[in-house]
C-alpha cells in the first residue's frame, strides 16, 4: 500500500489514486522539476499515482538573482516543497540536484532511478534571456543542446526503452504563411510526395535551441531506436493546478517581468497594479496559448500513450490562439474595462501582421479537455495577484532587451555572465 | 604595386593577377585555413589578388594524433606554408592561430584584419568523428555551433556589412523522396503558399551541427541584417589545385582513413594499395560530389557575388551525383578493372536505396565550369597516391565507429577526449 499519512484535505480531494498503467508501476523522472511548469507537473504525476523523481540544478532561482526579479508568488525551496507534498499526500518524491550538462550526473540519475519515462523541462526557457547578449545566447544554446544530448546518450546507453517527453515550443515554427501541422508535413513537389519535418523559422536564440534539440532527438530515435514525444507548447498562463493550491509550500512561481514573464500573466499583473498593459508593436502577433492546468494534463496524456520504439512524434500543445491585442482586450474587459493599453516599439524580431493557423488535435484525440480562457479565469488570476500586490515591482516589466542589437549596450565583457553550474548531487527527499 | 619577389614559375602561370572587384581591395578572412579545403582556398583567393588572412587553431592536426592517422601527402606546418607562398608569389597571407570558441580571439581577428568577407571552414567536419561517442558528439556540436555563434556576434557587433560565406553540407538535407532545392522550397498547403526553409533530415551529430548553424545564421540575417551565403557542399575529391601543385610546401592534406577520408579518395588509395574497395552496405547511396578545384572556385564565385544586406541564401555546391557503387566501378575501370569490391555492413544510419535529385544551378549561373569526374582525373589522383604509397596504413581504412550504438564500446570515460583548445594568438606571417 503506497498511501501513508494522507492529509485529510488531500484524501477528500482525491480519494483513491488511480494506478494509471493497469498495475504497472510507472517511474517518471521530471527534469527541471523546480521550475514554473516542472514543479506542478511533478505534483500532478505524483498525485496520479506515478513514482516521480525531481531533477533540477536550481538555476531558475539564480536567474532571479541575476535579473533582480522574483516570482510574484513566494515559492518554497525544493526540499521544503517535496517535504510538504509528502506530508500532505504521503507520496514520496525523490530529488536529484545537479546539472544536465554534467554527463556523470545524468548517468547517475538515470541509472539510479531507473525511469520508465523522462519529462524534460530542464532547459533555459526565456527568449529574451537568450537575446541579452552573446554570452547569454551561447549559454542558452550550450545549456539546452548539451543537456539534451547528454540525456539522449544516457537513455541510449542505459535503457533505450525509456520514453522521452521533451518540451519544445510552438515558436519553433515561426509564422509561416501556411497552416502549421504537428511536426511533419506531407509535401508534393515536382510530382513526388514525402512526409518531412515541418520547416522551422525560430525567432530567438532560445527558440533556435529548441529547434536544434528537435533535430537531435529525431536523429537519436532514427539511429538508436529511442522513443520520444516532442511537445511544441504554446504560451502558458495561470499559476494554479489542483495540487499547487493545496498548500502555500506547493505553490509554483508566477513571473511577470519582461524576461521570464509570459504575456497574459504580465497583462494581469499590469492591470492589478494600475499600470498600462504593454503591447509590443501592433499587437496582431498571434500565438497558441494554454492554461497551466492543461500543461500538466498534456504531459500525463503523452506519458500514458507513449511513442513507439524508434518513433519521434510531435504534438502541438496549446488549446486556442489569440492575438496580443485580443489578450489585452480580454484582460481589460474582465477586469473593469478601464485599463490603458500602450503599444511599445516591438523589441522582438517578429511579424506584427501574419497568418496563423496551427493544428492541435493530437492531444485532444488522446483525451485532453481544455480549460479555455474566459473572464472567470482572468479574474481568478487577478485575485491571486491581488493577494501579492505588495510584491509587484513595476520596473521589471519594461522590456530592455533589443532583439535587433547584436552587441550588448554594455559590451560582452561586462554583461552578467551565465549562472554558475551547480555541482554535486543530493539524492533523496 | 603588390607584386614583389615573384618566382618565375608563378609568374609564368599567372601573369598579372586580376583585381577582382574593380579596384576595390577585398580583404578575406579564411577560417579553418590549415585544413583540407581551407588551405587551397586561401591560396586560390590570394592568387586571384585578394588580401587573405588565415585563421586556424591547428586542431585538424590534433585529430591525426588522436586517431593515429596522417595525411597521405606530407603537409608543411602553417607558418612554412605561408612562407612558401610568399616566396613563390610575393603575396603575403597573415595568420591568426586561435580558437573560434574563444570570443575575444574572434573579436580580435575581425577587429584587427577588418575583412570584407569571411569564409568559414573552421569546424569539425567528419561525420564518423562526431559518432565516436558522447564526448565527440558534444564536442562537435559545441565546437561548431559556438564558433559560428561567436562569428555571427563578432560580425554583428563590429561590421554587419561583412559577407559571411559559410560551409554547410548537402548532408543537411538527408535523402527525402522529393527533389532537393537550394535551401528553400515553395510549399502549397491547404490552398496557401509560402517559400520556406527546405526540411532537414541530417544523418549524424556532425551533419546536425551544420543544420543548427544554418538556422542560427538565417536568424542573424533576419534579426541583424547580416549577409550570408551557406554553401551546402557535396563530397569533395582530389588533392590538387593550380596553387597547391606549385611546391610541396603548398600541398594540402589527403585523407583516406575511415574517419576523415572521403569515399572517392579512399577508393583510390585502396585501389593503389591492392586492397579491396570497401563499399558500405548495398552501395546505392547516392551523393553529390565535386572536385577540390571546383571548391576553391565556388568560394570565389560566392565572394565575387555577395549576398545582399539581410539576405541568407543557400547554394548547393556540387557538380554531379554518383552512387557509391558507381564510384567504385569508375575507380576500378580507370585503374585496370581487376580490383575487388567488398560490401561491408553499413556502419552508418542511412537509406541504402533512395531517390536522389538535388538542384545545383546557382553556382553554375554565377560562372562555375565544373571539372567532372573522369578516368583521367582518377588516374591522376592514383599517380599522386602512388608517389606516397609507402605512407599508406591499411589499418586506418577499416570502419570501427557504429552509428547505431549510443554507448561507446570503450565507455565514455575512457574515450579519447576532444582535443584541447589551442590558446593564444600569433598574428602575422
Amino acid at each position: 500500500m503506497r498511501w501513508l499519512g494522507l492529509a485529510a484535505g488531500f484524501r477528500a480531494r482525491y480519494g483513491v489514486l488511480p494506478d494509471p498503467l493497469g498495475g504497472h508501476e510507472v517511474r517518471i523522472l521530471v527534469l527541471g522539476a523546480d521550475g514554473y511548469l516542472g514543479w506542478p507537473t511533478s505534483l500532478h504525476l505524483s498525485a496520479r499515482g506515478h513514482d516521480v523523481a525531481a531533477v533540477d540544478n536550481l538555476v531558475r532561482r539564480q536567474y532571479d538573482v541575476e535579473l533582480a526579479t522574483s516570482s510574484l508568488v513566494p515559492i518554497s525551496d525544493l526540499d521544503r516543497r517535496i517535504a510538504a507534498w509528502q506530508e500532505l499526500s504521503g507520496r514520496r518524491v525523490e530529488s536529484y540536484v545537479g546539472d544536465l550538462n554534467e554527463f556523470p550526473f545524468v548517468e547517475e540519475v538515470v541509472r539510479g532511478f531507473r525511469p520508465d519515462a523522462i519529462v524534460h523541462f530542464g532547459e533555459q526557457r526565456s527568449a529574451p534571456y537568450s537575446m541579452i547578449d552573446r554570452a547569454h545566447a551561447v549559454y542558452t544554446q550550450v545549456n539546452n543542446v548539451v543537456g539534451n544530448l547528454n540525456l539522449l546518450f544516457a537513455i541510449g546507453e542505459l535503457d533505450p526503452s525509456v520514453h522521452l517527453v521533451k518540451l519544445g515550443t510552438m515558436g519553433e515554427y515561426g509564422t509561416p504563411n501556411i497552416d502549421i501541422e504537428e511536426g511533419f508535413l506531407e509535401i508534393t513537389h515536382n510530382g513526388r510526395t514525402d512526409t518531412l519535418p515541418f520547416p522551422k523559422q525560430p525567432g530567438s536564440f532560445y527558440h533556435l535551441s529548441k529547434v536544434h534539440d528537435s533535430h537531435n532527438i529525431a536523429f537519436a530515435c532514427r539511429a538508436w531506436g529511442l522513443r520520444a514525444t516532442d511537445l511544441n507548447q504554446g504560451i502558458v498562463y495561470g499559476q494554479v493546478t489542483d495540487e499547487t493550491v493545496l498548500h502555500p509550500d506547493l505553490a509554483t512561481r508566477f513571473d511577470y517581468d519582461a524576461v521570464f514573464g509570459t504575456v497574459l500573466n504580465r497583462f494581469i499583473v499590469q492591470a492589478v497594479a494600475g499600470y498600462p498593459l504593454t503591447v509590443y508593436g501592433k499587437g496582431n502577433q498571434t500565438r497558441g496559448m494554454l492554461n497551466i492546468k492543461d500543461t500538466v494534463r498534456c504531459i500525463e496524456l503523452a506519458l500514458l500513450n507513449p511513442a513507439k520504439v524508434g518513433e519521434y512524434r510531435v504534438f502541438n500543445q496549446f488549446t486556442e490562439s489569440f492575438s496580443i491585442n485580443q489578450m489585452a482586450d480580454m484582460v481589460n474587459d474582465a477586469l473593469g474595462g478601464d485599463h490603458e493599453i500602450h503599444h511599445l516599439t516591438d523589441p522582438r524580431v517578429e511579424l506584427e501582421d501574419h497568418y496563423y493557423n496551427a493544428a492541435h488535435t493530437k492531444l485532444v484525440d488522446l483525451g485532453l479537455v481544455p480549460h479555455l480562457l474566459d473572464a472567470d479565469t482572468i479574474r481568478g488570476l487577478a485575485a491571486m495577484v491581488e493577494t501579492h500586490r505588495g510584491r509587484i515591482d513595476l520596473g521589471v516589466m519594461v522590456p530592455t532587451i533589443d532583439w535587433r542589437a547584436a552587441a550588448s549596450p554594455h559590451g560582452d565583457a561586462s554583461a552578467a555572465p551565465p549562472p554558475p553550474v551547480a555541482v554535486g548531487m543530493i539524492a533523496g527527499a
